[in-house]
């Protein structure tokens, strides 16, 4: 449904069809992304098929839940990147800066804001397409909209996301107005705030649950004392391997000493390090 | 009790003692300023004396509360400053930028962080007295010391609140860790977070309720599209004359721009603008 609607509103994607069998895998093209129409998540309901027998195997698994399969094309893409803007009822919308996310199996690791040596009428044409979802959808509050950045230079839209996003978490600590005020703010029609960011760099990396960290209140001290400046953002949800149980920003003026301070917290927090000596 | 405290520790202030008679005022030396030892805030349980009758009139009211009187020097001050810090049981002390306050009949009406044109000595200071309070009282959160700046160039402490106060509400937005979540910091001793400020200038005004204002939500559609980058702070109480009922914090590079924006916001929530066109 969304592929069609952005295939109406002329918004690039990635070549894609809704297939009703292997065989209809086989004639759009291999090696192909499949993915189900509904549900799919973190990864959850997308499969990478290189071959028939694989894409045999995907439709035998997936349809047997009544699930219907659209096949993408595979995008040669350099990284993924995320536009995220908040519009209100009355049309107003504000769009923060383009912001660079990594994905590691299907789940988003960490965010870097702006995203770096990102060509500046590719920034803008990400936020446009943003604009231009968010205004013929009709979307009240924030939507990200997640595009591969492809290796000769294009965006493609990948996901698109009808909410606070964990590829807006960044602007808590690193823009004027944070995706939270500003959702509020557009569901109260009221006037958005300025989506600037406040500062050169804000990283923002996840922490994700592992068997290794009981208890995330423990990595308060270590992450705390290291790093004055740090901001951690725990969810207060059960910790389990592989969930997003918080996330972590640290701003600055230097990138690379951004990327430090927030992979160091995040691993910490997850139990990753084993001890200060790692 | 706290004059006490304070003599005890050395720490400068107003000339002070407790007096049990109007005439006992009048030879601790007229004028003065009568404040009951108990119970007062924002100008309440304050009086300036000028004369033997008012300190009659003074003692006949409260004293028949039971009240004991405190007798201190009228300081010829500059301005008010306030220094603000947070301390740990395990004793890390953190020292936010000391700040200007600005008070109107007893109340605080803005505060500018930092305090402009602050000799540093005289804020290294400033510092100095609110961490020695906070180490020797065995303060645990937030402690702020309001002081007056002389005349002559020294600073005195005038009042101790030992909890996140007025004067420090700019740090929700000027600086890299807030007052309440180094209070909670605190409580919890974990290690303190960075006071410092993210930017040049933050400005923060006090939203008063008026007549004026029945309903403070009505005032955010023009507040809020006025300035993108200001950031409101509404308490939920309901509006009383003269009660603090929220805060504007305006922050930038530029002084005068940041207490235009605070105070055009401020005033237009407590609806003393009247209209646009003033």
């Amino acid at each position: 449904v969304m592929r069609a609607a952005l295939g109406r509103l002329g918004i690039p994607c990635p070549r894609n069809l809704v297939v009703e069998s292997p065989e209809e895998v086989g004639a759009f093209g291999l090696p192909c992304v499949l993915k189900t129409t509904r549900g799919g998540y973190d990864g959850k309901g997308v499969w990478f098929v290189t071959s028939q027998a694989e894409a045999d195997e995907v439709f035998e698994q997936a349809t047997s839940t009544g699930a219907q399969i659209l096949a993408e094309e595979l995008v040669d893409f350099r990284r993924e990147l995320s536009a995220l803007v908040a519009r209100s009822p009355s049309g107003q919308v504000a769009a923060w800066p383009v912001v660079a996310s990594e994905q590691r199996d299907g789940v988003c690791r960490e965010v870097i804001a702006p995203a770096p040596d990102l060509d500046p009428d590719l920034a803008v044409e990400a936020q446009q397409i943003a604009m231009t979802i968010a205004g013929e959808l009709g979307v009240v509050g924030v939507l990200a909209v997640e595009l591969f950045e492809t290796s000769d230079g294009r965006v493609l839209v990948n996901e698109l996301a009808m909410r606070p996003h964990n590829t807006g978490h960044w602007t808590q600590d690193g823009s004027v107005t944070s995706q939270f005020e500003n959702h509020l703010r557009a569901v109260l029609d009221l006037p958005l705030g300025s989506p600037d960011a406040r500062v050169p760099w804000t990283v923002m990396v996840n922490i994700l649950g592992t068997d290794a960290r009981g208890e995330l209140f423990d990595g308060y001290p270590h992450a705390l004392a290291r790093d004055p400046r740090l901001k951690v953002h725990l969810y207060g949800k059960a910790v389990r391997p592989g969930r997003k149980v918080g996330h972590v920003n640290a701003y600055g003026d230097d990138l690379e000493d951004c990327l430090e301070r927030a992979r160091h917290a995040a691993a910490w927090f997850a139990g990753e390090l084993g001890d200060e000596s790692e």
